[in-house]
């Protein structure tokens, strides 16, 4: 096994909840040596649900693979200076939290005792307040845009986009900040507010430039995408499935595929529409929709699946969390591989998503409270010593 | 000014959509020098929705702030061969693509002609088939567990997630392969597909485990928090918040703030149900709901915000975007700054969510089609030198 990316780069986690223990994660599997510190008794994210039947938390064991825990009394000054010790002494290290709490632990404090520190800090609000995903999200425009037409209020995301966002944020910034400490001897601080994340992605797809600058107001429209042609259907026999068409290739051959060709090209002569151009097909997408609905309600699914995969559409089915984890070809995609972690048993844990010249780390347990104390700190000393 | 983070080095992106050009945005936002290469004419995204008034896209403006852009006839071999010499001559170079359709641009090519080369390939699926957001979120689960729990089917989100996680995923690998080729001199080979990043997130937090060693099945819950307290309530005056309960601490001050405490000690009392614990707050959650609802219901939002604030809850009203885009306040946040983008007009724009050293790069247009061909490739040569 060659050089893993990261190897020999120390990550000081400081961290609870999704996003800092993330950009652990993420650099862990890239072959970095990832420190989780945690108050006495395990962080609170410890319990978080889902749970085994043990009680141990898949969520804080799926977090958390392949890193070392050590357990510290944080509210005690010589146990948060016996943190910054690992910090500041050794080799290369690089520090992720989501608290600006402990004093010996900001980057103010560590960079004085270490002036070429990297300190990435997390924050809720971009002014230091608190917020979490689900405050975040509110604030910033999709939940009012998801969902049916006709159910009124927001409909919140399930999965926690913006702390998945931001955590690979601290990735980036912090491997960024990496690069210029090799060049340079320069340490850095950093800081990503969850709220900047996702208002910085509402700007960058152009959602809050669309508000500023025309008269648009975006309201929900279901499952059919905004400024295309895609939305989800229902087959003969009951089975959800989502089609994409991008562009004419796509639009020509699922006409091919369901056989209405001919009543396109005769609607497209009698209304005069050119249903060959993206805007076309987005404003006249429900003349579409109910003609293609009607082909998925009266065509089983083998036979809608056989005819979108020869056609070489964008298409797939909907798949509930149960049937993607109990999928028997789950084995066998590289992308997976066994782990037996204590309180949980063996299943099959992701690798990184990152594929390096052709190959990943496997994933390895994630640690029990205070397991690496020992390792990290070293033999407890003796009375006389300390 | 000091030293941004990625003074130096370039990024030569061949891209389209989402995922590719976030990766380059993201790093050119802490100053490397992206040029994005696009066909004669412009790469097809150039035209998605959001537009503004003259036609420009407010989603292609928005993800390729501050690149530099080429336009080349990548059909014709002796063009993808300039391009290659991009890459293979000069300083450091990191290379993002979405397409794997270039054979003189592909890692084998280029690193046998530079053995340093770091690239970056996003796929669809891990086997190289297509995929986009709307087909990988499908085959997850999210859709299913997404939504009011009376709507039936599968509710899609409207924020690209997987794009976004995959093209922050790919500038944590090309930082990361960056590292082992400043301490080693080794290029590297990435790749990406998008559907991993899905699968291994849904892994990641627990979702699959989940699956694989409980029985329960993972149904939609509308908009209450799974494993904890926390959904929208709607004011007397008719405005939709969301709280979000995470500890014993926030539980006792919303109690305090509703006014609720004696009501929920009777209760806890006559039904034996202690509120003070997450899983106790989640499997009551429609017996909170229902006393909150009746205060939040009889309360107007400015007594209700106030009341809120003063105990520090986790709460956000649900905005528009157009309430967040036309926001008076937007100009003051850090993260935005005047922007004049040809074809759009001067707006505000974000810059990076990472602050650096207390301070951030500001946003600067995004290219014409082939507005840097000259610079890039310098002056045409005479017919006698080629």
């Amino acid at each position: 096994m060659p050089e893993a990316l990261l190897d020999g780069l120390r990550v000081v986690e400081i961290s609870s909840y999704v996003a800092t223990p993330l950009c652990g994660l993420t650099l862990a599997q890239l072959g970095a040596d990832v420190v989780r510190v945690e108050p006495l008794g395990g962080a609170p994210d410890r319990t978080r649900w889902p749970l085994a039947g043990s009680g141990t938390s898949l969520y804080w064991t799926g977090l958390n693979k392949g890193k070392r825990a050590i357990a510290v009394d944080l509210a005690a000054e010589v146990d948060r200076h016996r943190v910054a010790d690992l910090i500041v002494h050794g080799g290369p290290c690089v520090v992720v939290t989501n608290t600006a709490r402990h004093p010996e632990l900001t980057h103010a404090a560590l960079s004085a005792r270490r002036p070429d520190v990297i300190h990435a800090l997390l924050e809720g609000h971009s002014d230091g307040g608190a917020a979490v995903d689900y405050t975040v999200q509110a604030a910033t425009g999709f939940p009012l845009v998801t969902g049916p037409a006709d159910v009124p209020g927001p409909v919140n995301h399930v999965l926690p986009a913006w702390d998945l966002a931001a955590g690979l944020y601290l990735a980036t910034g912090l491997l960024a900040a990496e690069r210029r400490r090799l060049r340079t001897g320069r340490g850095a601080s950093l800081r990503v507010a969850l709220e900047d994340v996702a208002l910085a992605t509402a700007g960058n797809l152009g959602y809050l430039a669309e508000a500023q600058v025309t008269d648009h107001e975006r309201t929900k429209s279901g499952n059919d995408i905004h400024g295309t042609y895609g939305r989800d259907f229902t087959t003969a026999d009951g089975v959800a499935v989502v089609v994409v068409i991008l562009t004419e290739r796509h639009w020509t051959k699922l006409l091919a595929a369901t056989g209405l060709t001919a009543a396109f090209a005769a609607l497209g002569d009698s209304l005069a529409i050119d249903f060959s151009g993206e805007a076309a097909r987005f404003e006249h997408r429900d003349l579409i929709s109910a003609l293609l609905a009607r082909w998925f309600a009266t065509t089983p699914y083998a036979d809608a699946a056989k005819a979108l995969d020869a056609h070489r559409i964008l298409w797939q089915r909907y798949r509930t969390f149960a049937e993607v984890g109990r999928d028997p070809g789950l084995a066998d995609q590289e992308l997976f591989a066994p782990l037996d972690q204590p309180g949980v048993g063996p299943h099959l844990a992701p690798k990184s998503p990152l594929v390096v010249d052709g190959t990943r780390l496997d994933p390895s347990p994630a640690p029990s409270v205070g397991e690496h104390n020992a390792e990290v700190f070293g033999p407890p000393k003796r009375e006389a010593d300390r």
